[in-house]
């Protein structure tokens, strides 16, 4: 079993390697009749791009998405609709010196071992190019949920390194700098500190929180498909990814229930440490998580490690990575939370009507 | 669609409430030529049981499973296997008072939401009955993955309200108190702590943690099904956990990329902050994983709320609840992780024979 | 993989070897507010039930069903509803004789050959004893269906051996013979084959038909969730199914595209050929099934075999059999239809609203 | 939900409508390590594709395959396989007239029902030209099949309208003639036949039969996932079918238990009507199937229909089509066969080790 989809009712199936010919997806299950403009996916996949700032990957990824099929007149058909974008920077030569060591804090050791394959070019199928599939697909299911139920989504970076940025929360502020921070005042912070990263070959980790509001109250299911689960899932699926919290998240463990129980008055709950979700069904509250990724392991600075055949190596790696992966996982965040919920809302509809 | 099963190719789907006659799951999946002894199920079951303390809930569950297809002369046979636990001890009058208010931190308000129908005998689903079923599953499972892998699995609490229970890691102690905590030294400051709760009428949060020993290294799937993922759903999908975490979690926002990576060497890694899982598939190192449970909602101190007609209501719940639930996760917390090795197993098998 | 779970939205899980201690199933996504009376399940169970005539096994099956979840006052509640059959009239001595001898043209040989274990009391999962909880089900799928879209399905016994029973289509007459046969005329001529089989010692085959009328245009998926395709499986996963057909089925073979396309008027079409799906999807015409059953293989006439250790040995099966299983199978296609077409509507609910 | 993927352990989801800018599938769940040649591919697509004679549309479909995804240095990877083949032969003009009209015994009727949308151009997904990913897939799974277990599996056209073309079986005949006739002595017979439909402007059924040899006895679920319910899905599932038979299919309606039953010696079986599946597992037998294809309704003989306003319209069909739909069916019918055996040996695997 390989599982590349995610989905019960709004799937994703993901393909492509990123040294390959190309990644795509398909969606299947999208409802008939959605507007789909390849322009608004494009807009979503350029806030993930790299290249944006000196602070992420110097690698000039075009993401010129194609759509295959399932639109007709600029309207889905509710057939599947595949997604394409064909691989143009792919500099193989970084790879080379890499081809028989294990990179520590990477897939190229667990890919050996479950597969018995190398495919050292780019990591495969574990690279981060996977996720401008996620950001693609996302951006059709946020169009539908906005369209059908003004549901916003909203990611933000809260931390960086030991630097919190959520302090302030301006949300116009957060696709002002590259950093996706709601708080302008801590941008410069950021740079000095990405700057003194960069110099040193170091990297750092990174949390990312996500809102949805205007959900409707009711999705999610009461035992194995919990909405939190699902959410929980997505989230941990994401490449470099450690931790997932719902609403207070580890918090709770220090509360008392008296504290952490969400009081409700005819106007509405008095506040929102549950984060949207009370037994695995959406409270009709905004929907609150936050993901922990982990620093980049791809570093110039040396670091023991072992190649194939067992023996002892030194690893460098040269590629053109990202210091702090965590500052482009906001797109990607938002996008998990806009599938699962989409997936949700069809699940609901196909129970109660 | 009402997703009562988990798993791919072990699937436990589980069914019942807990005030109907009785609750019960069915093993998909369950490979022929395992010895199958009610008596162990019956063990992993009592670990969990109410009862056992003064410290949680005084309801008295027997919890008596039976099994109903699947094993014949001891082994089961590669078909479902059914248990099944009749209810005996459902006081229906505890919950009459509440039939009609929304307790805030509960289910009650999005199942009415969800349904449009209240059955509000003890919370219909949401129970954290249902967790028995998990636990005598995930009793199977274990015992596949000891016999097949010597994977050995060992859950224990971690933090009790204030209270760090894991600076001492003394494995032989966790059974050795109603807490399951590693440290024999701090047993008599959480009896303490409980106390107080008690009679305070409040509750507290808890962190549970897990391991995994010898898990072989290649299970998970890279992208969707990922290991991480599949066990953050699962434990998420517990009930009150509100947070989930895999080795060094949320501590990773705060390493440096030098310090996260685990390093190799040809004896081995030289550390785990990975907590086993490398790109979603299992290293071969210990499987760790961490995960938050909130406060019980349900207490004697009265809160605001609203009931099904929307007017203000204050809210007393006078059942006989745990005030910390988290103390009877541990044994549920292990399960979940052996009903996720054992389905990545048999998926890994299907692929890579 | 043991694949006992039939739906993608209302999924049946069933469970429980015939000479078990219970058999029964789990129902998972009947939505919420359906009327569940168990006396309705029981009345489709006694329409299936052995005994009831000299042309079935005398087998007492009693069949008496509970409902041990989901439903509450009288009423779904969204949860899944688990149904149990304890087994009573389990006489295992028949068996003895044959337990380490394959029957010709049993699940005996081919079980053995999957699961190395041999559960030779009545056929274990292979025994037709597990129709009940398709039969129990699918009562529940077609009440959904009466009341939501005044679908109505009939089965009857269009061919018993030789003999057609179909040349007269009196839909009253079906309930009132025990052949299920819509021609009165037919059935003395039925008897007299019957007893006449039974003296022999042999069995015969059968064909049974379906139709539903009522069922809404646009059931189905176009490629490969056919409605078509996902009635040809779950008839021909009815126990001694050989074959199925839709519409005109194999008589298509023979037609001219000008008689066999159904040609549409304002009024609606002038013929049937397609049997109420076209491109997969229900086209809003009566819906048309066929299903061949095979002769009973379990025989008092002796036949050639071999053991579990490969050597030749002579079969003489004594168990109280059918000497026609099409002639109880009319109860469970109905109940597959319906559990189809309930699948149906709730996916397609999903994707259209 | 719209359903495009098939298989359990081996995914098969394809995309693409025939008039559109590609068609595709994503295979997921390739064991790693199977050579996978693009020539292989494509050598079974030719075999599919139209314009080999006079007896099949005139469209000129390239159908040349690209792998976008999967395949390293001419092995599988295990990750997902990308399949693409770009439309380029799409003369739109051909369905202008028909854009409003709904044609007789076509989809066309059916997706305006389930949809509300009318892409009219070839038929959106309903168009055979989807079935190009399967015999695609289906090429990767026969070799895998081929090398692992030596299966073999073999198609013929068994009867094309009146005309049955296996009374004599020589497989060696079947790839010398268009018609994938056993029996090289009808096919003069054939060809007149078709010359008079085409002149006629009319159109014929058929009959495709389907064999696999060396299939490992032990494939196949006691319950739903039955190797025969899979195949009768399969089957039923490609566009035109009407019916499915396994081994004996409708002729055991007439045959006694003591003829159906197929004894055992210790050199083998004496006979094969099970067609190689007893109790939905397989047998080691021989795998049997036959298909029954209607005639294209797509004539240029006119017929009474609707338009979408419920109009009373005359439809006459212009396009390129095939007068015997049945004939081109061959190849789809063995990929299906080897999609479903594939599927069915992963999970055997999974299960049973």
């Amino acid at each position: 079993m390989s599982d590349n989809t995610i989905g019960r009712l709004f799937r994703i199936t993901t393909f492509g390697e990123s040294h390959g010919p190309a990644i795509g997806c398909v969606i299947d299950g999208c409802p008939p009749g959605l507007g789909i403009d390849v322009a608004e996916i494009q807009r979503e996949l350029s806030r993930r791009a790299t290249g944006k700032s000196r602070h992420t990957s110097q690698r000039k990824e075009q993401d010129e998405v194609q759509i295959l099929s399932g639109v007709f007149d600029g309207c889905s058909t509710g057939t599947p609709i595949a997604l394409l974008i064909k691989n143009t920077d792919a500099r193989s030569g970084d790879y080379a010196e890499i081809a028989k060591k294990f990179r520590p804090g990477h897939a190229d050791f667990t890919y050996w071992k479950k597969y018995g394959i190398r495919d050292h070019l780019g990591g495969g199928r574990s690279s981060a190019r996977e996720t401008t599939m996620r950001v693609a697909a996302g951006a059709i299911a946020r169009k539908y949920l906005r369209e059908m139920f003004q549901i916003e989504i909203t990611g933000w970076l809260a931390q960086l390194g030991p630097i919190r940025t959520d302090q302030v929360m301006d949300l116009e502020a957060i696709d002002q700098n590259p950093f996706f921070a709601p708080d302008a005042s801590v941008v410069e912070q950021l740079e000095e500190h990405m700057d003194r990263l960069r110099k040193s070959g170091n990297s750092c980790g990174a949390r990312v929180s996500v809102m949805a509001s205007n959900v409707p109250a009711g999705l999610g299911e009461p035992v194995y498909g919990k909405l939190d689960a699902d959410l929980a899932s997505a989230m941990m699926g994401i490449n470099a990814a450690k931790a997932v919290e719902i609403g207070a998240g580890f918090r709770c463990v220090d509360q008392l229930g008296t504290e952490h129980r969400d009081e409700i008055t005819p106007t509405g709950f008095l506040s929102n440490h549950a984060g949207g979700v009370l037994g695995g069904i959406s409270s009709g509250q905004d929907v609150l998580v936050s993901v922990a990724f982990k620093p980049t392991s791809s570093l110039r600075i040396p670091c023991r490690s072992i190649d194939i055949a067992g023996n002892e190596v030194e690893v460098v790696t040269k590629g053109r990575h990202d210091p702090c992966v965590g500052i482009r996982a906001t797109p990607i965040v938002e996008a998990m939370l806009a599938l699962v919920l989409m997936d949700h809302v069809l699940r609901q509809r196909a129970q109660n009507g």
